[in-house]
């Protein structure tokens, strides 16, 4: 088959790659109808993230299920299935209280490469869930964001608690942002108030429902926000970058007793502890536990009552995937999607 | 009257001060029954916070009401009452919120002095919760304990999220950790798992509801609360020291999708960000709304639920109140009583 590979920073390659099989009764084989490229695959695309040697790319995935392990009871052959990007038993005490990204048994999906035309999933069971039927090809692109971005927005907003009422603020307008805003929106928050400096992005901020679009960043940002709400900062805050200053601007513009959500992988980020401490805020995030939210996100999408679709601005042949990379690189593109 | 001055680190001296007086109309003067040292106080105490000049010091008090300004109108000359470490007004967004400790117009206690004989209180409505009598000469102790340390461990415990069958475990085994054990315990958590190796707070550690103790700290500590949580971790931790090994212990302690309450000033603690962020932990502290809490204290203090009297294992008369902060640098006391 033909997958992606990231032979060092910056250079991608569709390459020749062993058709994966069953290696476990758990596995599962799928063929996939389409793969994107994730804004966390750019921290090793642009040398942030060592890159050691050629290494498979991708951990979005959805498709077809064409071979399945001897233990595998609740998926079949044929069908149409989304999964994380951690595969999980769906059954340990940590997946059982919703957090399956941190499953005892969890196996990262992006080690086994899911920019490629077939698949292997590890723990099947717990780990893929199938729609109700093969899905009309426009509803494709928001189940296969089901399997990242929409899943990491939908727990964003829960670790934030956003609910009717609140005041949300969004640091960070990729996909995740992007989609953390429909998210809000989905939970009722009164107020959407998403920093972006980007006018192709804004859009489509206005687009989910954002009811504010701030341009300024770090004190100004903050500033900004604690003016918009009487001085007091945001109820919630979602960060979705990683760095530092998204991070700090997130908990310096939610007010005492609110809540931040961060889903931003971190990179370089250091607390200070006394400001963490006098800020009164609640923190909570980490790798998304998608899994938790596959059901409702795909009856949501089925039904359509969200389209996640519109954060793909790009659609490419697998063959092209290193295009897409380069787009998202350069913010052309804010997520590509890829199709083998 | 009489009252504790900081003039140098390790110079506490008991002094004339002015009466203090009612200086805004939501003032109330309180003649202050008893007080007590903090372990907060030994930062400045020990030169780790920097103390300019002579300072008053001390921040937990009950008393008698003496005087009331005009615009008061919750209580009243005579009756004996509780206040929180931060004057609130308990009517702003904040406050309502619960987080009385970041209420848009705090005042900090310590800055007037509760170590003396009477103590002025801004905002006392907001501020003050008056006992239903004047209490035995018994229960006093605990109702001092409610000004601060037992609100501390009430917001910990709650902030932390015990509840019944949960395992919770406990990093510091100083006054607020070991009244931490009896929140817990309060809350129905199922196990609470000290970290101690001080013989004589071990044994107040048991007596308020320990399950385990284990003398360990860091790697060790944090493996010690594995091997007894079958490699999880404890749902819930409670941080009540203020150090970068506290925290990282109460951390590393918790399994993913667990909760940290941390209410130890944080003192040249920097959290690593992604750590925290692959810990998938809840994070959540600061400095206690104890006011949120004294209703509720009060209560179970009337009606003899709780003792937490326990953790003062010293009392002296004001005027001795140097030797009660050397007993409790040198770790000879747990918390001081001082009676004016």
């Amino acid at each position: 088959m033909r997958g992606v590979m990231l032979y060092a920073p910056r250079d991608v390659r569709v390459v020749d790659r062993a058709d994966p099989v069953c290696v476990e009764p758990t596995d599962a084989i799928i063929r996939l109808a389409a793969t994107c490229i994730c804004g966390s695959d750019l921290w090793p695309y642009r040398g942030i993230d060592r890159v050691d040697g050629p290494v498979p790319m991708g951990h979005e995935y959805v498709g077809f299920v064409e071979d399945v392990g001897a233990a595998v009871t609740t998926v079949r052959r044929g069908q149409f299935v989304v999964g994380s990007f951690f595969a999980s038993d769906n059954t340990c005490e940590i997946c059982r209280a919703g957090y399956q990204s941190s499953c005892v048994n969890r196996q990262p999906m992006g080690e086994l490469g899911a920019q490629a035309e077939y698949l292997r999933v590890p723990l099947a069971d717990g780990t893929l869930v199938a729609t109700p039927a093969a899905p009309p090809d426009d509803l494709v692109p928001s189940l296969l964001a089901a399997s990242d971005v929409l899943g990491t927005a939908w727990f964003a907003a829960d670790a934030a608690q956003v609910s009717p009422g609140k005041t949300v603020v969004i640091v960070g307008d990729g996909a995740v942002g992007l989609l953390a805003v429909l998210a809000a929106r989905h939970r009722g928050a009164e107020r959407i108030i998403v920093m972006s400096r980007h006018e192709e992005r804004q859009k489509i901020a206005w687009e989910y429902g954002a009811t504010e679009i701030i341009p300024e960043r770090g004190d100004d940002g903050v500033a900004r926000v604690k003016a918009l709400t009487n001085g007091l900062g945001a109820h919630c805050a979602i960060e979705a970058v990683g760095t530092q200053e998204a991070m700090m601007q997130a908990i310096r513009a939610t007010r005492p007793g609110g809540h931040v959500g961060y889903v931003g992988v971190a990179h370089g980020v250091q607390l200070p502890g006394d400001e963490l401490f006098f800020s009164h805020v609640h923190l909570h995030g980490g790798p998304a536990p998608v899994r938790r939210y596959l059901p409702e996100l795909i009856d949501l999408i089925w039904s359509r009552r969200i389209d996640a679709s519109r954060v793909f601005d790009l659609a490419l042949p697998l063959a092209e995937a290193a295009r897409g990379y380069q787009a998202m690189d350069e913010r052309r593109a804010v997520k590509v999607l890829l199709t083998p």
